[in-house]
């Protein structure tokens, strides 16, 4: 590496010299020890190189796939028109504030009545760090990324039927699992009983670890005292001055810990998707949307329903009719389509595609989402139970109760996101209440959690994904044996249309999926239009 | 609950209530079901209730310990003067930027060069979220918080000895130590060899936790598959579009983490004073001391460096010289005194107390601590690591390498902490070095687990604690043995005169310490002034 210097090269460009200079071996080398231990499949900011003929995009949908189509084409040449269902950019990516209204399938409209600055993001929440690609375009297109608390250790975990029905911290279970499997395992380690898995060498590097890691004591043992304390949190705090000491709790003891099921909850903390550091983006989620429409908004038609996609030798031509005020339909017309229309409604527009592809597009179920967002005249959670940011899991139909990963201590109101419920039962219940009992069934089974929600609630909100008309659902659903009937058909170019979104990628619900899958679908498109 | 309706009662108000009404039981009942699991030491803002009897209060040290003092004696009614050795409020809270110089023991003197917005805080840098009076004044002073990040999964562990050299991602060695504990008690478990610890009921539910918590397999096994790679990341990402199926990656095997010692760093992550959420001020630490600074700033007497504490039946005299233009000792009198100044620096001033006290000053020794922070002209870790904030950990004597906490994903220039040492050789051995030679080290060293250093580095600047002549020192180093001896002496009054400060605290090193130990200073110090 010495020679580097003061070159100022880019890393990029390190690798690739040493590339040149040594062959793929020697770059694996060097691309290992400066970091990379795995793979991405967003390399930097997309290049269509070729030309692009004076060509024509017609691209269905401005949510984060459609906008990223909208602006790497142009970029490349192309004469380019987005048509959009909704009044606004973005799609799923999405932020409620004061004053913000829609209107559900079946009629109900709701009105945020959120105070100034505070907001519920209905779709997307939060940004994983692996996330490359919507993390690039966020530094493209100025957006302020601030963290996202997935994991407080303050926050609670709670069991209808567990400690009698008391919420737990979860440092506390998670302290306690961890210390008693820990004593488990020191124990049958000092027995011997290990002695076929774990070498002699080995075996006393295991117990100090397990001491280290599970806060054992000298013994070996998990129990109340300073050393638990010391991870778990204390019974009395310690404190300055005189009568300052701390004083150590009891753990709670593996039993209950197991029959509780709370222990369930550990893995959303752990998995690779909700791994530190995550973010969001300061002031809402829609501010990507609204970034990338800074960029391409002139190329967008609003308040467009697509009600028929034809394609012929000639090209591809579109019918809408305007989503506010149906009248005659009106034709759009291009060489190329990209297509990001949701499969849940793209499979009820005709659209003149193959018999495989058409069976994709009709294969895919949506999963159901309800989120509801909740107005406290204070952030109590913080006030009184010293929760900032974070999220409470529940076996209540609400599941999780998610604090503000902003604003922290400031006092006044804020809003909560009081229920989300990804699939099963729970959310199909939700969405088939009105928003009225929605919000009050939220509030009434937040209280059991969270007993200030009786003094302290406002109002609220929700968005039952189901009933939303420009997805009817919330993400593609897929399973491995519809991936492997269906997955390769969907994304195929099928004549001049090619499909892109989040239904199209291998990150499904997920901002990234959207991108990544528009990148694909518009990079295949490019090179067909370069070799024809 | 159903009485607290519309009436807006605080939590504690409440609290309160159903202590009258129903007796301490009934509230210990009431206070867990709302959530409180431990007693912190802080109980809200400080009483001072009763006649000051128009008393004064000399206080000495304007760091944390004692502005909290200033601002709560003047609004209880004392007449109040505070000297500073520094030119500036906060002591140890303390924020360097472009253009700040200072002095340190021996006569180098180190001016910053960071570009504007960047900043080092050579002294505390996080506050967790129990920290509650720290987060109390934070509020009612105004100050902004973001989250401190500890635990970046992404960032790094480096054993010098282990696996090449190579860092490894902290996401990977913690997954894989998880998931071999797991592997290996789930194969005990079902071996029978835990039946007397573990009852039958429970066996069966121990394997399912240890399966979704250790990402084992339908066999129990923690290897190479999509389990695994869910929780420790993918050799290969998901991705979108055509040919976007993920690969995994393998998992570092038991023996090779267990002898790399890496695992000895996961309890950095764990320690409850590390939980999630941490915090940090918006802007630097120092917007902490600038806050109370805004408040009390009228009553502080700076650049007076403290030569003699005297007392007698009426009053406390002090004598102090201008720490810039030593000349002829002035005097300041009060009836009282709170003493904050570092028992390094208080250890070598005539005081007149008691010989218990005395011996108490004299008998804590300080930890020595360096920080150096280091500009490099871009965010190499972000751009090229994907590491956003967090800290690696090596056994080098850096010891540590943190990223900052803001402004991720913007591009442009970025401070790292490149050398955290607490304690030990490694602080001495940097101590004793010139500031040049430190900065030099810590960018030879920090090159070893980042290459990008040695091409991006601009400029540093480094504060080693025992050099810096306001403390002499980071922190009181207390074992518990002169805890028993001592620490009851150092915190109690002794005649006219009170000490304060982290060090009379059983959270050294903690702003938390210095202003509990302030709060219990001057409410042991008014209840004699109400009394006599």
């Amino acid at each position: 590496m010495q020679n580097q210097g003061e070159t100022g090269l880019s890393r990029r460009d390190l690798l690739s010299l040493v590339g040149a200079v040594a062959g793929s071996a020697a770059m694996y080398q060097a691309m290992t020890s400066l970091g990379f231990a795995s793979e991405s499949t967003y390399k930097g900011p997309i290049r269509l190189e070729g030309d692009a003929k004076g060509a024509s995009v017609l691209i269905l949908g401005a949510g984060l796939a459609g906008m990223t189509a909208a602006l790497e084409l142009r970029a490349a040449g192309y004469r380019v028109q987005v048509l959009e269902f909704n009044s606004r950019p973005g799609g799923r990516n999405w932020t409620l504030r004061g004053g913000d209204s829609f209107t559900e399938l079946g009629g109900a409209t709701q009105t945020c009545g959120f105070e100034q600055g505070l907001y519920l993001n209905p779709g997307p929440w939060r940004i994983p760090y692996h996330h490359r690609a919507v993390l690039d375009y966020c530094k493209r297109l100025g957006v302020t990324l601030e963290p996202f608390i997935q994991l407080n250790h303050n926050a609670l975990l709670h069991a209808s039927n567990a400690f009698g029905g008391k919420p737990q911290r979860i440092r506390e279970i998670k302290t306690d699992f961890q210390g008693h499997v820990s004593e488990l395992l020191a124990k049958v380690t000092r027995q011997s009983k290990l002695d076929e898995a774990v070498s002699v060498q080995d075996k006393e590097i295991l117990l100090q670890a397990l001491q280290s890691w599970g806060a054992l004591d000298k013994n070996y043992a998990y129990k109340a005292n300073l050393i638990s304390a010391d991870y778990r949190g204390y019974a009395r705090d310690p404190g300055g001055g005189l009568h300052a000491v701390p004083v150590a709790g009891e753990p709670i003891n593996l039993s209950d810990i197991l029959q509780s099921q709370l222990w369930r909850y550990l893995r959303n903390f752990a998995l690779h998707e909700f791994q530190t550091t995550m973010f969001e983006p300061a002031g809402g989620m829609d501010m990507i949307g609204k970034a990338f429409a800074r960029e391409v908004g002139d190329l967008i038609r609003y308040d467009a329903k697509v009600t028929r996609i034809q394609q012929g030798d000639g090209g591809v031509t579109v019918s809408y009719v305007d989503s506010k005020a149906p009248a005659a339909p009106q034709l759009a017309k291009a060489d190329w389509c990209v297509c990001t229309i949701p499969l849940s409604i793209l499979s009820q527009i005709q659209i003149d595609v193959g018999a495989r592809m058409k069976a994709a597009i009709d294969a895919v179920p949506y999963s159901s989402s309800i989120k509801i967002g909740l107005q406290f005249r204070r952030r109590f959670w913080e006030e009184d139970e010293e929760i900032y940011g974070g999220i409470s899991y529940t076996d209540l139909p609400i599941r999780q109760i998610s604090y503000p990963s902003n604003g922290y201590n400031r006092g006044g109101r804020g809003v909560l996101l009081g229920a989300y419920v990804y699939g099963g039962a729970n959310a199909y219940e939700f969405t088939s209440m009105t928003p009225a009992d929605r919000i009050a069934r939220a509030v009434e089974l937040g209280s059991r959690i969270h007993p200030q929600y009786r003094a302290e609630f406002e109002n609220g909100i929700s968005v039952a994904w189901h009933r939303v008309p420009f997805t009817l659902g919330c993400a593609g659903s897929w399973t491995e044996k519809l991936r492997e009937q269906h997955y390769d058909n969907l994304c195929q170019i099928d004549g001049r249309i090619v499909l892109a979104g989040e239904h199209a990628s291998y990150i499904p619900a997920w901002q990234e999926g959207a991108i990544l899958s528009s990148l694909d679908a518009i990079t295949r498109l490019h090179e067909r239009v370069v070799r024809t």
